[in-house]
């Protein structure tokens, strides 16, 4: 049986919405579920939520915290010491020792990193991890890495990001040679940073189905199935992105109520329409994004996650599991 | 009297929008107007489209043409050559002879920059000029610079950018005092590309009003009015907002039309709203883009633009004439 263990003291509103996530995941799928973090809480959390009910889920304790204020040399102490007793670090140990398959976190992402990195190690022939998040594109998903783990890449960073995209997309969403491109601002080959034209021949020379330099609007556009890029372009991207989506549905709303009552009406008629349309396109349909590279499955999530994202976020890491992405990965690095 | 030469075979159906762009200008504003291009066909296309009419609008013959093929080694020649005589050549001889007061032209970017650089080569203080297009924002718009000519940049490039954009947008736009930003992975200072936190210390020394790194969410929600940035990922920022705001419109006529009769009905409603949406983000309305930082004013259009995109084109540089940038920019610099 799949195991999946989860910081359930992960979310903001933590850790109401990880506990009635963790309990939707474990009627709707079939895994056993390990929350970590305060074990009396959690108790009584589950008690409240689901009173009565035999769920496949328990509790570790872990009486500690890490929050958004912890980062650089203390947080790097807290994710390396043998006897931490945040959730993260109890969490990615039970991962390591075999007895959970992946973990989840909606806690702070720059501490489910580091604390995956210095607790499970990288992948043989893997340089830096890449934070691996679905972007919505008008054909289904695109695979990006990496969209905030290193600011600064090296062309190196990019191939393996490529390499481990492939395998990833191709085992989990079952697409068959997927196509790879480069993030860039031109699609013909000599377009781009120094870092994307020194990139460009090393990705042709591997056995990807690589498809050359791809514009932002081309990836919303399904141009390829998965797009490499330095950590810091990529996070860009994904933040424009975000950005431009909100501006224009406050605009979209702001002109329909500056309009007549045709308008209006017109607004109440498409605001079903326009619900299923935020739901597309929403980070939070996926649930968490992969982090691949660390020798091990974990799947960070938003700290604004529902507990219908903290749902999703152990589905996702379960097909993971379900996939054997880990050992995909190792037998497409040994080449 | 303003006099603005335009490049008369610059959009892709061109020459009639271009001609067409300029009449609607010469009707609208009390400018002068040089056409440069074939001089027969330009002479054909005035009578066509303004017959018995007298427009201070005079045509200067340039018969060669430069193309989207043109590029690398045969353009920069064509771009030097004394005697060239395409469209950009000769129209940005008449700003550098003093006879027009800035060139405006939709046609081939790379080539319009590279021969507005040999033609009337950088201003004392900038080592490369930007292109600076006007980001659509919640509270009005946001210059972003550089969007395209340098895909690669020093700290110094950055700094010098912040330096034109606080000018043009105090000049032109008249927001006293502007709020400059680098674009970044993250609002806290230390965030960012290694360009990024090296460029920081640099803007905070100057005397703009600089407030930090800033994300592409912020850039939309209006938080500068000038964000710095290098040219690669200016770019991808630009085309990723294309993208997404495609890929929005696309899924909500789809929703629309895939839901019920109420939906379809409530979509024909909101309709002019969303054509109204459509006007305020969209680039043409803003017509071109400064290249700022060339000793001479010079303003790029998309080739795909609209005859109102022209005639809008032509009245950014109006007014950027008229506030004097070019004056206040030479000024800025010397400090």
């Amino acid at each position: 049986m799949t195991t999946i263990v989860l910081d359930a003291m992960g979310t903001d509103t933590h850790p109401d919405t990880d506990v009635r996530g963790a309990i939707m995941a474990a009627k709707e799928y079939d895994l056993d579920i390990i929350l970590v973090g305060d074990e009396k809480l959690l108790s009584e959390k589950l008690a409240e939520y689901a009173p009565n009910e035999n769920l496949p889920i328990r509790v570790v304790h872990a009486p500690e915290m890490l929050t958004m204020d912890d980062k650089g040399d203390g947080l790097v102490r807290k994710a390396r010491h043998k006897e931490s007793k945040n959730p993260m670090a109890v969490g990615i140990d039970l991962v390591k020792r075999g007895e959970a398959d992946a973990f989840v976190s909606a806690g702070n992402t720059g501490a489910t990193m580091v604390t995956s990195l210095f607790r499970l190690g990288r992948l043989r022939g893997i340089n830096r991890p890449a934070l691996s998040p679905a972007i919505p594109t008008v054909k289904g998903h695109c695979l990006a890495l990496d969209l905030g783990a290193n600011p600064d890449c090296k062309p190196r960073n990019l191939v393996e990001f490529g390499k481990m995209g492939s395998v990833y997309v191709e085992k989990v969403w079952g697409i068959k040679n997927p196509r790879v491109g480069i993030l860039s601002n031109g699609e013909e080959a000599g377009k781009g940073s120094n870092l994307v034209r020194e990139t460009y021949p090393l990705l042709a020379e591997t056995d990807l189905n690589f498809v050359g330099n791809v514009e932002g609007k081309g990836v919303f556009a399904g141009e390829v199935d998965v797009v490499v890029t330095d950590g810091f372009t990529g996070n860009v991207f994904l933040k424009s992105s975000e950005g431009v989506a909100k501006l224009m549905s406050d605009t979209i709303k702001e002109t329909i109520m500056q309009g007549g009552i045709l308008a209006k009406i017109g607004g109440l008629l498409i605001k079903p329409s326009l619900g299923a349309v935020k739901e597309k396109l929403d980070p939070n349909a996926v649930g968490a994004v992969p982090l691949l590279g660390v020798n091990g499955l974990v799947f960070i999530g938003h700290g604004s996650s529902s507990d219908h994202a903290i749902k999703n976020a152990i589905r996702v890491a379960k097909e993971a599991v379900e996939a054997n992405v880990l050992g995909s990965l190792r037998e497409a690095l040994k080449k």
